[in-house]
């Protein structure tokens, strides 16, 4: 949702629930974080089986998370919170896990006067981004290993600078050693072409393997980036929608980044936490055809093939698995089973039979993990494969 | 919890989140509902496979949830919704679904002053009940099927009057031929010896089967009765630990009343939501088992047996089932399978061949339907196995 | 203002400035009385001049500033204030001052559904009253030497049982022996015709000498009283104008009781602080034209000629004062000027020379004390004279 | 006020009402000014005798009360009232009044980050004024008369970049032929130094005559500039108190700057408007000896003597009023009395005999005007005699 959005339904509930003339801003007070606890969430992601996370330290509406010299009187130490939101999950973060820390930044801001200013002036002055965007950008960079670019669509790399803080970035910030970036820094086709890995548009899933790493960045919440207190059940993604989503993305070689809106007080919903807590599960079966084809850790002597619905027949037919690609004796495992089981190759491909569905411990999606068959290209060709995905 | 409950965490909490000197009270107005969309709750009820939804029309801190004559100002229509929610309520429920409609009611309240002057003078006054509690039940006769009554537990039925008022409910109520009561009406040995069914203890779940119609409430969130906003997923049921509590409500002859605390803003939180729905999913393929063996309309002809984890064998040993109880030729089908099992009568009883998992429908706990088989106090003896429940 | 009202004024207001469904009752939290000072108060009235002081326990909203039994979660200890104000400012004033408490009392109440219902029956029910009016005015008796009863006007003392009350009180309470009440007491004529003194109408001002004692009840905001926001300097009465008021009420024979609405927070706003400490100077310098003439403690040695402004003339006429009424030398003094003045009786009456105004300490209005000159009835026959006193 | 200031009495003021952490820019949504009638109270302004009207449009929390593209989500637009308070005034009082318009403005800000970065590194940095204090010094420029700086005490003009601004105004800008500006441009000196009229310090009154224009800036509330709900009467400036400050003032060749501290719904409260209303009133009679001696509009022909207390021997001896000054016949009169006054002149000054107090209408002060008198230095001599004026 913009906050511009003049939808009639956004109009309407603001006319019935508030009193007239309040704005976005009078909200700030009501965001007050009481219940966040950014040990339970750093755990909660690490449960999650996640790698990294990704905190939005400042959105389109220009509130930032952590207290900017540059965003006086809208930042969560003033307003609200009273707290270093970004410094204090981030602290959480690297005392208790192993996960990497990442900060998304929004360039623009929808509302603010000074860009609306260089907007109306087609972008030819940048009063915006020399008072605001870089000296901000330049604050935040004391931590993260990610930093997750946004908002960059209305204008070119040359108004917003990029080039010169990317540059500082490799080279003389304290993480230039580390960090990564993300693809989202000028409107000049720089998106899916430039960046350490590539977003491309909001939820991004190609289908096919892609050269460049690349990252699915998506919403527990469907139609949601924010917490919204009308969705009910059937405006989150189920666990097999979830774990679908994911498995089409890692086998075609992304990432996924999973969005989950917290509430004004500071919590992450129940029904997100049980979205996490599944595919954590999952995970902690079925991780190592996940982490494993990472594009960053390629496993370079498996293959892994996943199905999202145990077939009535008991037997799974992987078509790409040919006489051309085998190379040794195939040895096939079901992820979560302890015994070896049966293939037959032939002209179709690679027949596997299944054991009794009650044998095995996973749920929602099952991997079979293959030996003896030649990999390519660094992925899986067998990833390839639609029937085996689906 | 207790609203006088002074334990150091709800007084820290107060402490660090309000101002001093905030009220009870003070939260009326923060009471908005603007979200509670009645009909939506009501098909929600009925998708989740309810037959009866019993509504807090008032609890133990007074405030009533209809615009009660007799809690002027301390009521929904006068602080916060501004809105009748038990009408409106019971008006979607009755418009869209035919399941019946109840009201919970709480005799005593708290902190009301009437009432702690009547406990002061060991309840030989009645002041409380003569100016509140009576006129109230009073004022919602007008449409419940059941009227749950609660928080009796410190005085007689003396005190309460209960005797008059039920006389006046089953004799001159314009509800007289269809309501029925539950059993907190006094302290002295009401509970659980008189009423249309007992509901005894809250989640009472006695193990066996009860010679009277019975209730077991309960809540989704194990240690809540109303909505905590610092309930995390591990604080909910689990739809097997759901599941497992309604079966062993049902095979000992109980209904089940599942509690869902709304938010302060009128929505059921979806992971009560999905929970729900999970057990209206579980039902729409295994409520037979449910419906039929309600005490209310027993199915005579059948035995159902339940049984909540797969066994890695794909045999289920019925040990109850013995000769002495068959009658005829036994018939045994899994619900949601449809072809008829494989069974073996035994002297240690009836063994059970199941289907391929893979083959079958049903998620979470299943059962299994026996014909030939004898029953028995109008109950299914085979629900007293234990080994079969569990 | 009646909370019924539905001018277009408050309507637009209430939309312009609160959300939808905003009721009376959700401002109970917003009266926090923060800085109610009890004692400052106690001071301020005791340096005004005053001799009693009359609360308002519970105006026509029925929100009782004491923590009523029969009030619950609408009154000043269970929302906002969390204080018994009556209480707080009983204990001030009895302890720091010599003036006399009173307590305001509002039989009715606009909304309460239980006197509608009464109303709807033609007041031939009083379930109000016996639940509620009753018992609270048997509440509040455990301290006021005045029960200032009001809202009586729908119903006659039959319904609201006041025959009963008073008799009690006089009879059996603990302040019997000292106790008085007002006149508004039930619609059939007992309004100005029973009670310890008359109040009649609000602002009742009669203009001639009355036989009963009586009091004019009337405000500092010329139309509210209630403190009202959006007052400005010319809708509170000047000093001059306040003046005017108690010296015509007082020449009359009767009290006056001025009203001043305080805050949501709790204060009496300078602008009335100002009043009522200009109103005390005056009475510093004059009060004994008013305390000695007070119906209760009349003076029968001293008629007393108040004028309102300073004749250009320097003399002053007083056409009542004949010779019939002469009874020995005339000795006439200015209140606040240490010598005699001169005089001279003729057949139009009795001419004072004023001194020269520069020599004279008070303002805003003056007092002649005559000697010498007859009484009859038990009040200066010269307060009766206009011209005197305008 | 400071907001940084830790004094008990504040701290313990917010730990007694508010929540733990609310922090000052919380309160901005409490900041409504609904009542805000800017006709109203540029009519007042104009009936209180003023001839400037100078609005805070910012003070030291940076809080700015027009729509700053700098002060994004932290100015009157976005919080609060969203109106342009600044402009509406502004129309307000061009449209309806002759009164000249200025605006208030501090370059510093307490807490601003950008400011505290500066101070830290002694002002040799200027981060705070390039992106926050000169742009918005340029935005305000649009319309005012009057530049009111203030807060310039921590560093030198240097750094605040005056110069250029104060140069750009005067010869650049819009207003570049009407405006003036006060002194408060740098710690170096420029303060009592430099500018269209001085302000030196706050309350500043020199007690004598000054060779340049100045200004006393005073507040109604004796101890502070912005609305004080706790101030009680005595907190107040008495009109007696009003005058005499406006008349040393006046009689030492400065102007008088009255601050009101307005309400957080928007209003003048009744006793601030009753003060002003009372200089006004004094103003419609006695104003040519204020308005005629203003620096601006020196009169050349008379010479005022005032007087703050009304002599009880009717005569007031002017000492300075000796035969060496006198060039003509001396004619004195008595503002707001039409008759001429008997004078004697002997080798002790000017003896003026007053009429009768009761003939004039003046309150308060009263102002002799006298001709016949010689002038010096473009001030009244006998303005400088003390005993005149006390």
């Amino acid at each position: 949702m913009n906050i511009g959005d003049q939808s009639a339904r956004y109009v309407e509930f603001m006319n019935e629930n508030y009193r007239p003339g309040f704005t976005y801003q009078d909200f700030g007070p009501q965001f007050t974080a009481e219940f966040f606890h950014p040990h339970q969430w750093a755990k909660l992601f690490e449960d999650a089986g996640a790698r990294y996370v990704v905190l939005t330290s400042k959105h389109h509406e220009g509130f930032t998370l952590w207290p900017s010299q540059y965003s006086f009187s809208w930042n969560a130490m003033d307003v609200g919170p009273q707290r270093d939101l970004v410094g204090d999950l981030a602290k959480a973060i690297k005392e208790n896990t192993s996960l990497h820390f990442g900060l998304y930044h929004s360039l623009f801001e929808w509302f603010n006067p000074l860009y609306l200013s260089d907007q109306a002036n087609d972008f030819l002055t940048n009063d915006f981004v020399v008072s605001k965007t870089l000296p901000e950008l330049y604050e935040i960079l004391y931590e993260p290993e990610i930093i997750w670019s946004d908002g960059d669509g209305e204008a070119s790399d040359w108004y917003w600078n990029s080039t010169v803080f990317i540059a500082c970035l490799f080279n003389e910030s304290p993480v230039k050693d580390t960090v990564v970036v993300n693809d989202r820094w000028g409107s000049n086709d720089i998106n899916c072409n430039h960046g350490s890995f590539y977003t491309c548009s909001d939820r991004y899933n190609p289908g096919v393997v892609q050269p460049h790493k690349w990252e699915n960045c998506m919403t527990l919440d469907k139609s949601s980036w924010g917490y919204d207190r009308t969705a009910t059940l059937s405006d989150y993604l189920t666990i097999e929608e979830l774990l679908t989503t994911l498995i089409q993305t890692i086998s075609c070689g992304g990432n996924l980044l999973v969005n989950t809106g917290p509430t004004h007080d500071g919590r992450i919903d129940p029904i997100m936490e049980e979205r996490l807590r599944q595919m954590g599960q999952w995970l902690s079966l079925n991780g190592e055809a996940i982490y494993a084809s990472n594009p960053y850790t390629c496993s370079e002597t498996h293959v892994y093939a996943t199905f999202l619905s145990w077939p009535k027949s008991e037997k799974v037919e992987l078509g790409s698995v040919t006489e051309d690609v085998v190379e040794g004796e195939i040895v096939a495992q079901l992820l979560g089973y302890n015994s070896t089981l049966t293939t037959t190759l032939s002209s179709s491909g690679l027949e596997v039979t299944l054991p009794s569905l009650s044998q095995v411990d996973a749920r929602w999606a099952w991997v079979i993990k293959l030996e003896g068959v030649k990999i390519s290209n660094g992925t899986s060709i067998v990833k390839k494969d639609k029937h085996i995905n689906l």
